[in-house]
């Protein structure tokens, strides 16, 4: 993935090359295990794992009021700092299952546990795939061992097939990370074809260094980049039922990243520009996208600024205008009005790709031919000063396209 | 409109009639006035007025951050229980158009007040159309002297047509509604083709009666009508920028509706059947829509059933799923977990056409063959019971359609 720093928004650092070999430590593998029907042959079970003692993990889940049973199981069963390996599987949510999906979920890390020799608490689990079917826990537990046998550390692009649904662009990479203390790797498996797919898919993401982390380091790195990237992105303002984000350090480059060093910094930047270049990804990927939107919001009150962000951005009338090509800014007015219910009248200022469209809550003249051209490319900025300053915040949004609609109608089971 | 109350949803209740026939006392009509363009020759500027001194009136209005001119100039410059007329146009919504947009609305009004003999505070102003251009105003005065004369009581067709624009639904209609004292019409003129449309279209309401209602009464009824019929229904979420709703009392049949009597239940229950049948043509008559879903929410909480009840109606994946005929509840369930995040276990219940399809949190078996016939009907039920009891409400909501992007995205100006 030659060009996996593609969007002009997320800049690579200059200590930041592309590696075709993973962080020392891990090992990966995907294969068929039937999830969604017994004679599938899809790739829908994954499997990542470090070999070394003392691998120190973070974690972050979705905040939904229907968590998936695996998210119940990691989350309450599991040992988050101290985690060794991830099971994943396609095909199948295991989300408002009941009773019998947390029974599945355990069956499935134990599993895991017992082919890797490692204690259940150290392996997390995950799925993605379409709610309120039981999950084939027993098939699954049987195709662990043959899993387990075939990992490897150049497993990586198969344990990033297991975990995809609808998934087109390729989201997974490896990169050399030149830190003042010596060079770590840093590696991530991402799927997500928007918060939502047919299948009712999740933002997955799985990321592997080969860097000493402590466990509270791994954590705040890990908080902060999933805030600026995964937080920050929207197909359609739907909150998945199992999102998962899992950043596993082995140590075993020997390299260790100390609190507030200038290493933590290069690393912490390198996680940041990883993340945010996969949650663009996510958004460029986003069921029948053709273009990317940015919203960036301004002014006074961090509330505020969150509101306008989320509402232009979930705005299926400012995305179907951002599919078609259309600077109707209006919309965009629309969205903010709505955001800001009794707040009239409202000084606010719209930019689109640097051309000011509104000011002072009213439109003004300007060049519909170069606003034309500039909402015309692959990535649209949107810039929104509201009344006051202080706060800030953006999100990336994909269109609303007749693809998206096609994929999300169509499908039935 | 023999099919008027067309819905399972709005009864007509047993002593209300259509009727062809005006209430007493209005005249109304429509004109090509060039708002759009110059040499457009639709039907864009309507008027309706009651010829009867000490005509009663009630408004609503929308509470956007970004109010539309003629909302402000209606609000703040109207007699709001004392409306004699509308002037209202299509093709331009006069909304982001600041201090000139305001000039523009109060023009129309003092034009259509000249030439009817009334004060402007008697003289309501509506637009809907593209937002952020400036109104032609001058156009609009001009034109209104000869509006004015073509007004008829003939001609509430007339009037619908010059406030509709991406409409293909009827949503005029006159009834007789049989009071204890005494026999009373109440006609209304609607639009909105959704709370959005690629013009930016509006919901718009214009009611009369010659019913002899007094303020308090006129306000109250429509107050609890618009509650239960247009702050009800979604086509996408979005919220306009110039949503206005005014009933007009003449009191020419000479039927006094006292409070707290019969004829004031009757009449209201007439009232509210009108505005619920008008907003499900609305939902309807959503951009490309093909099926309408009712989701009703039952549970401990107004302001949790009522999140839920949004959150199920707006999601592009539930909607998707309705268009598609697909009873695909897992959608239903990931709505009801975003709307109530940290809340997690959550026993709720979905049932779709009364087929229980989730019970305490988890699925349970259902005749898939039934739920797949019940869902491809034109109107689909959702109902949905949350933990704790007390609250309940209900929201309709139209499919998410090819057409829709197509409506949305190729409009360019």
């Amino acid at each position: 993935m030659s060009d996996f720093f593609a969007s002009r928004w997320v800049e690579r650092p200059a200590f930041v090359l592309d590696c075709a070999a993973m962080p020392a430590g891990f090992r990966l593998g995907g294969i068929p295990a039937g999830v969604k029907s017994v004679d599938s042959q899809d790739v829908d079970l994954g499997l990542v794992v470090s070999d070394v003692p003392g691998t120190v993990s973070a974690a972050r889940f979705c905040d939904s009021g229907v968590l998936a049973a695996p998210v119940v199981v990691t989350r309450e069963r599991c040992d988050l700092h101290g985690l060794r390996a991830v099971v994943a599987n396609s095909g199948n949510a295991n989300a408002a299952t009941g009773e019998g999906g947390i029974e599945q979920a355990v069956r499935m890390q134990e599993a895991a546990a017992a082919a890797l020799g490692l204690h259940p608490r150290e392996v997390a689990v995950a799925s993605t795939g379409v709610i309120g079917v039981p999950l084939p826990g027993e098939r699954i537990a049987a195709a662990v061992p043959r899993l387990a046998a075939a990992l490897s550390p150049e497993g990586a692009e198969g344990f990033a097939y297991a975990i995809r649904t609808t998934d087109v662009l390729d989201k997974h990479v490896s990169l050399e990370v030149t830190l003042p203390s010596g060079t770590v790797r840093l590696a991530a498996q991402c799927k997500g074809a928007g918060m939502i797919s047919p299948r009712f898919a999740t933002m997955l993401c799985f990321v592997q260094t080969d860097a000493d982390l402590g466990a509270q380091t791994a954590d705040l790195l890990l908080g902060v980049s999933v805030k600026r990237s995964f937080d920050r992105i929207s197909v359609d303002g739907q909150l998945s039922t199992n999102d998962t984000v899992i950043l596993m350090a082995s140590g075993a480059s020997g390299v260790r990243v100390e609190p507030e060093t200038d290493d933590e910094l290069r690393f912490g930047e390198a996680l940041d520009a990883l993340l945010r270049q996969l949650a663009l990804r996510i958004v460029a990927d986003g069921e029948g996208a053709r273009r990317v939107g940015r919203v960036h919001v301004r002014g006074g009150g961090e509330a505020s600024v969150s509101r306008v962000a989320r509402a232009v951005a979930n705005s299926p009338l400012v995305k179907a205008a951002l599919f078609g090509g259309d600077a109707n800014w209006g919309r965009i007015a629309q969205a903010i009005g709505a955001a800001l219910p009794g707040s009239a009248p409202l000084a606010f200022e719209i930019a689109i790709e640097g051309i000011t469209v509104c000011r002072a809550g009213a439109g003004v003249a300007f060049d519909a031919d170069a606003l034309a051209r500039a909402v015309s490319g692959n990535e649209v900025l949107y810039e929104i000063d509201l009344p006051g300053e202080g706060a800030e915040t953006e999100l990336f949004f994909s269109d609303l396209s007749y693809d998206y609609v096609k994929i999300n109608a169509e499908y039935t089971t």
